[in-house]
């Protein structure tokens, strides 16, 4: 046999989910009659703007993407408040953003800190650098960062240190303060993921002028509607962006997700009445899950919210496949360390998406 | 400053090429009449087939891809002659199914081989990984693979070999039994590049059921018409992909991607009369470049040609200079390691393309 890597010897084999049509299958259910509620996603749609300048791009597949991204990059500035030579973007969302950093600075065993529960996909991917994960403390029951913890988790190996605000799959916001205290505190790069910021109205952008070690990392993928463009962007200082430009790939981004992001950026009618409609339908929905007994429902900034599922008697599992069983994809958030089998995310829908989640809720909890 | 990996301080910063707008605004030409033929790429453009299929996939743009290609893997391996679970597919081209090759097997500091001149995206994509690069020779005079210098440059240290066939930018191809010779002489995997095979109508798949150590890559951005969409695959033994699965990027595939790569899998007739006709084309371009007495033209098995142009006096980039200037772009090699300044490779185009090129190049060099 070929000789592999010892560190992905190591690792567990993949093993694929279920596509919507299998679901479907399974469950003798129409594929148009699912409702997805478990991946985060923007419930209106893409800009219709976006999907004309796609239709648009489709007779040029057989053409190569544009190398050149300084539209984009100078769009995406334009959007965030920031210089051209401080953007970068990924092709892959914001993974392909995670990759590159840790591409860029950590080298084989040297760490990188991560509060738990937070987004899985940072130690995912960061795994094959073969670099070393040292968990930090989120604290669930507060919703909050344990600051401290993440301060102690810190030292001189540590290369990168994620902050996800709002946090993924809890909600809460990090105060502006903690992350100063934290870009404070050490030379390594502070990765503040802004994937939902819409939805909270807050951002950290501020932060870059006085402190050349804090990276924004944000997508396309929630509420700009174009999951499934992959196209994810990165703020920083000009010196940051420049060393992540040397290992980016450079040809990742497909041609229509180039033009979909252009379009999307200028449709700011499209963006703000998507972010308004989604905050209101999270509002409605925590408000609705507030009446069920049986659950712990957390506050949230972005456009999910964490349930504590334990009080019903089932696991997270059994009450998503539950739900499943009746057409509607939630997140079992088993595997988020940090977070024991009780616990689901749900994402926000349109209002009758939530009124439909409601409903078979209660059929199967009460 | 924040600390960046050795290896990257060590890279030359990255300088973004111009953009079609950029070249049709410095030269005063209109974008629609430049001719591209510095790609590679199918000049029919892609299957009508999968523009519906991209098109139907348009308004779902907000949702994420499927994680499960297993469709894709079926009509992968039905096309090439293997197994489902003997193919992956990468998402940003054949350069994903490289990047995912080097964080599979090769640990900082061992090696691998390419022949040179060679596909450059192999050393760009890998040097990220801090592997060292080892140069074997291909005879451009004879454009065939120098063997001893392959199994000369083969050691314990070696992970990788690539062998680019039909080569790029040479477009020779490589014999069967030296391909065998290298997989027979070395435990590394011997990674196969067939981006052209289909203009070649010759493949190494069979050298699989022999060979677990061989490695096939191919590409949907060459006769498949959908270099926009970013779309590789790999074949190789179950284990090798059962490896490469672990570390590969799950969403990076985006969703109109995934539908055509399906679409124009199942379009054969697109795909037949695509190669025909750039077989067709460039036997016309090769007889017709031999009439030009300051050029020495180079057979090829691929959908290119390349051209060496000392005996006009000019080097590749003034050449390539003065046909840009006229709306036609060719690529310069002066970049490619093991090739001086006086070589360019032209990819063959449309028969009107072809005539347009010959035209312009006769006012130039005649």
């Amino acid at each position: 046999m070929v000789r592999v890597r010892p560190v992905i010897d190591k690792m567990e084999p993949y093993v694929p989910g279920r596509s919507i049509k299998e679901i479907a299958e399974n469950y003798g259910l129409r594929e148009s009659d699912i409702i997805k509620l478990g991946s985060n996603e923007n419930p209106l749609g893409p800009s219709p703007a976006a999907v004309k300048a796609m239709e648009r791009e489709l007779e040029s597949a057989h053409r190569y993407p544009e190398s050149n991204l300084e539209d984009l990059h100078e769009a995406i500035a334009d959007y965030a408040g920031v210089d051209g030579d401080q953007v970068i973007v990924g092709g892959d969302g914001a993974d392909e953003i995670i990759d590159v950093l840790g591409r860029t600075f950590i080298d084989p065993g040297e760490a990188f800190v991560v509060p738990m529960p937070s987004y899985m996909y940072y130690e995912y991917t960061l795994q094959a650098h073969d670099s070393r994960p040292v968990h930090a403390r989120w604290d669930v029951e507060e919703n909050r960062l344990d600051l401290e913890s993440v301060l102690d988790a810190i030292d001189d190996s540590t290369r990168l240190v994620f902050l996800c605000t709002p946090n993924n799959p809890t909600g809460g916001l990090i105060d502006k303060k903690d992350i100063k205290a934290v870009a404070e505190s050490t030379d390594a790069l502070v990765v503040v993921d802004e994937a939902y910021f819409e939805f909270a109205g807050v951002s950290n952008v501020d932060l870059l002028s006085d402190h050349e070690n804090i990276f924004i990392m944000r997508t396309f993928s929630k509420v700009m509607g174009l999951a499934g463009m992959r196209i994810g962007y990165g703020l920083g200082s000009p010196e940051v962006i420049d060393y992540m430009h040397r290992v980016k790939p450079v040809f990742s981004l497909t041609r229509p997700s180039h033009a979909a992001a252009l379009a999307t950026l200028q449709d700011r009618e499209y963006l703000e009445r998507s972010a308004e409609y989604s905050i209101r339908s999270r509002e409605y929905l925590y408000g609705e899950l507030k009446n069920f007994e049986s659950l712990r429902v957390f506050e949230s900034y972005a456009n999910y919210i964490l349930l504590d599922v334990r009080g019903t008697g089932k696991t997270a599992a059994e009450l998503a496949e539950e739900l499943l069983r009746r057409g509607i994809i939630v997140r079992d958030c088993t595997s988020f360390s940090g977070l024991d089998e009780y616990w689901i995310r749900v994402s926000v829908g349109t209002l009758e998406e939530d009124k439909r989640f409601l409903e078979v809720l209660a059929e199967i909890i009460s």
